[in-house]
């Protein structure tokens, strides 16, 4: 990296540190349009990290997330903690598929200091887009954000990744849905420490109701949070003050008996296990198209003279005896 | 292996070999309930894959891919093609999450000898899920089955794998639904070459038609296949003759100029990438989990006294220290 580089990485680090909006603006493009320089500050900022608590808001497009998180910001703000967003879903009217109503009701935040929102564009690749929202609560963490919520649809290989670095899962789900359910019972989609059902005037409120708490009751593995089911209203505000006491129990639950220290260990071995798993593949794969008939046998297995398990086979005897290790 | 599981295996083959139901349902339980048992029947049946069209029908929940699928199995039956079917979405009723009417309309093809129907049970695991899928595709395809539809959400980890293994993406809408289109922009759903918006009495038609129409204009990667948009109505069947009507061309259309040949060539090429990848992936986890103190490291990363990369940077000189390679 040239000096020059370090120096501007250096000065936004120190910025951020204080709670500058610009900084964070400026380190989060930088992870989304040069991640390998951005490597350098996330390695810097990565000490200062780890005291915001973490939440995830997710569910199907729709639901109503982003009026939940507008609710969420002025709860929090008026118990004068400082609150991050990141968008993820795609959705989103925070990443810019929004009505004209959502976008005025958030307007309302963007002049608070100590609010900040940032939405993360998928440029094409989802890995990169998880690996970037990570990376990105990492700034406002740093930034002394006391709260995170991070908005995303919940399912998918993005939200896979964010689960593993948020504290506190909340699921939004309406009346109108059983799918996702369907999805939890399918054991696509993990259980989440908070059950949402906004849009509770809408009919269908108790069978949906009814179906959660029936599944929580088959979940026989040891839990000592018992996930709630909270009802509320986006329009009335019904049910928002539940949700954000619930949320505050979630987060007063981790931190006794060193809940968040051994979810927090557990994450850390995860980042770390599948950082260097990407590093594996990546030059594993270099190594395997560079032998010399690679491209031979991907013909077999495509002809389906060879299977792709004795491809597998020959590729792997090839690149050891290559690097003889 | 026990001789006795390789002659168990060899008949079953033999009478998959000759298109029989009982061999097909035995295999795919034996892929979902011993993995490493149905390895050995993969390999042998690789040879005999590669024949079918493989489609796929993805799409949110509900949009009513089942009714579609439902009537293409009674299209292609009538011109004496042989149907099978796979579905991976949990809430699709030929997995268990259907209404009566859904399931009565199933039935119709069930004593069909030419049809062949079934349902991937995720089992907690998501990547298992797409392996399975992707092994009992080529179940149905080396028992002879013309023609085999594939049935999933459509986002999410499951499917990017699917994806790699079907020939054709048609993608189902409904008018109520912009949200998938958003998805398709944000670039988290690849681009089908099949739009179906179902439900096209539903108020909305003509938004998300223009919408998608619009969006393909934008599209200037080099295609010579254009995605048709085309609008079905699963109660009085409109449109579902225009739309197998479509698919054929599609198949045609890949079997022109090498072009079916040159994608199986790169699916083939990711699947023994991704097959190595993982191989590679549990050796290395396993290798790291042996090093004496990798516990501690984790907990110096989770304490923040040391960085996810700093970790993975001591973790491979450990590793290449203690299998010098």
């Amino acid at each position: 990296m040239e000096i020059e580089d370090r120096d501007k990485i250096d000065i936004l680090i120190k910025k951020l540190l204080t709670g500058d909006k610009l900084a964070a603006a400026k380190l989060i493009s930088m992870i989304e349009d040069e991640p390998e320089k951005a490597l350098k500050a996330m390695q810097i900022i990565y000490q200062y990290t780890g005291k915001a608590h973490i939440i995830g808001v997710t569910g199907a497009p729709g639901v109503g997330k982003s009026s939940l998180i507008n609710y969420l910001i002025k709860k929090f703000r008026a118990e004068n903690l400082s609150v991050g967003v990141i968008a993820v879903d795609a959705t989103s009217p925070f990443t810019g598929g929004a009505v004209l109503g959502d976008r005025i009701r958030m307007q309302e935040h963007s002049t608070d200091p100590e609010v900040f929102i940032r939405s993360m564009g998928s440029r094409g690749h989802l890995g990169g887009l998880a690996l970037s929202t990570q990376k990105s609560i990492r700034v406002l963490d740093a930034m002394g954000k006391d709260i995170i919520l991070v908005e995303s649809l919940g399912v998918g290989q993005v939200d896979i990744a964010i689960s593993n670095v948020v504290d506190t899962v909340s699921l939004v789900l309406t009346p109108l849905m059983g799918d996702a359910i369907q999805t939890i019972k399918a054991g696509i989609m993990e259980i989440p420490d908070i059950y949402v059902i906004n849009k509770s005037d809408l009919p269908g409120i108790n069978i949906i109701e009814n179906e959660i708490k029936s599944m929580l009751k088959l979940n026989t593995s040891e839990k000592d949070w018992e996930p709630p089911v909270v009802k509320t209203q986006s329009l009335t505000g019904e049910g928002f003050n539940t949700l954000s006491n619930k949320i505050k129990e979630h987060w007063k639950f981790l931190n006794k008996n060193n809940r968040l220290k051994s979810k927090r260990l557990k994450q850390a071995e995860i980042e770390v296990l599948e950082t260097l798993s990407e590093q594996i593949k990546s030059k594993t794969w270099k190594e395997i198209k560079e032998i010399k008939d690679f491209k031979e046998i991907i013909k077999k297995v495509s002809e389906r003279k060879i299977d792709p398990q004795q491809a597998v086979y020959i590729l792997t005897k090839k690149i050891n005896k290559k690097f003889s290790r």
